[in-house]
């Protein structure tokens, strides 16, 4: 019986060694690439890939190398994301963010080097067939780029001193930024378990993986408005969540809780659909609907 | 009859096309990746690419993707070295530099979000196999990745403030700052004519590579030297060039020139070699050292 925790388990021990890099140019480089990926992350979207293959019955072995690239992606994001340059973030994963640690110039360089070793990762796969590579590889390519993952960040960025003005705007935004990667981690997952991109199974997975992503990033918002409650004493006005681009300025922290469970059991539903066993998915949205933090 | 021109005006219209995206999070977005590709490159790595294709009796149209591809990794690599945090050059290609034009947030999304388009576009060429379009990606993450461009560049940034030691350390920098490209590029272009990453073809090809590179980068050594001397109006001291991590600081002007011939002649050796016709590869190495500027 394969379990979350198990294959959670798996997925860091690969990270780990695929992240013992020998020192060619830089000590700093590969210290810094191995700094922002290792150590105390949650690895929903590696998960998610390994689940979905094991839920078709293939092995989590097969799944490893896209979810280590999704966790790659994923973690250069952040590198960058973090940068004085974009959110200016200090902290990360409960210790200082890469640029605090090594400096920017570093911190660009590993979130570069960490996007080239994800597409690697897929690439060199020996346990994927050459089509299999070329499909996941393409997918995380695609939701990765300037049409989903950078865009929604790009689109925050603009936005940072401007306000959304509705909630299909703030969507867009979150199903680039958020909403691509889960959906690809779900296509790549469907890819290993012998699905091609035009099969009703892949499409099927992606509309799960777009409803999770939703539910997750509403769960986000959600749960940042409650810790504002809870460090303000008071509930936090729409204004100081509009800067947030949070669902919680338009919907209120009910409502944005009450679509969270809702995409949540349209996700479930899709996954019932599914001719597999789909539990370990449906577990791992569930624990991403009702986490604490 | 095939020309280095023709295959230029293909590969910028080809390019120009690609960067055609839709606006769909931010524009500045979109646009910053256009400014940053388009306009008055010389395209070697790119015609390179096409080149060998060429000489290898297959169409320019097929190695098409590859040689964006490579041009976009290039222009991204150029985006995010011209950033305050790297080089920080205000001018690139005769135009402001991108984050001059769009600001720094903009630029280092640009240059991430170029490189998926890289991979993607590799990995979606319909007119390449599924094999071809694996081993062409995997190529081109391997050379621009920590192991080579990224990692020369950091290196590059570690020693802002050192000195290089001798003449080797200053070809393993060299080697993946610049050279690892232009292996990768006439290796592209050898998998587009058909040859598989373990045959004779592709190993010669990237020996072949790898020579061009080392005297591309020699003589942007030699004509810095040259630049200098008009305009300090005397021969630049070692101090002034070792600062700049120059070949000249080792070997003197006379000594690099020569360098570079030799290695431009070393690759000519090797190309002759090939079952082929690799003179538009040769015209192209030759303008590339005996190039004003």
């Amino acid at each position: 019986m394969h379990d979350l925790d198990q294959i959670r388990h798996q997925i860091e021990s690969d990270l780990e060694a695929r992240l013992q890099l020998a020192s060619v140019h830089s000590s700093a480089l590969v210290e810094a690439m191995k700094y922002s990926v290792c150590g105390t992350a949650k690895r929903v979207r590696a998960v998610l890939v390994c689940a979905t293959t094991v839920g078709f019955g293939e092995d989590t072995y097969r799944a490893l190398p896209p979810a280590a690239a999704i966790e790659l992606i994923h973690a250069y994001s952040l590198v960058h994301d973090d940068l004085p340059d974009m959110d200016d973030s200090d902290t990360r994963r409960g210790k200082p963010s890469c640029h605090k640690h090594y400096g920017s110039t570093i911190a660009i360089l590993a979130g570069d080097a960490l996007q080239a070793l994800a597409f690697s990762t897929i690439l060199e796969a020996a346990q994927l067939t050459v089509q299999q590579r070329t499909d996941c590889a393409a997918v995380l390519a695609n939701a990765s780029g300037w049409r989903y993952m950078v865009g929604g960040q790009a689109m925050d960025m603009e936005l940072m001193h401007g306000a959304i003005h509705d909630l299909d705007q703030l969507f867009t935004m979150h199903e680039g930024k958020t909403g691509a990667l889960f959906r690809a981690a779900l296509e790549m997952g469907a890819i290993v378990a012998g699905f091609s991109r035009d099969s009703e199974q892949f499409e099927t997975m992606s509309k799960a993986g777009t409803k999770i992503g939703v539910a997750f990033q509403l769960t986000d918002d959600f749960l940042d408005a409650t810790a504002e409650v809870e460090q303000l004493g008071k509930p936090a006005g729409a204004d100081s969540l509009a800067g947030k681009k949070s669902a919680v300025a338009f919907l209120g922290t009910e409502e944005t809780r009450n679509r969270a469970i809702q995409y949540l059991d349209e996700a479930v539903e899709i996954l019932k659909s599914i001719d597999g066993d789909m539990t370990l998915v449906q577990r791992l949205a569930e624990e991403c609907v009702h986490r604490q933090r």
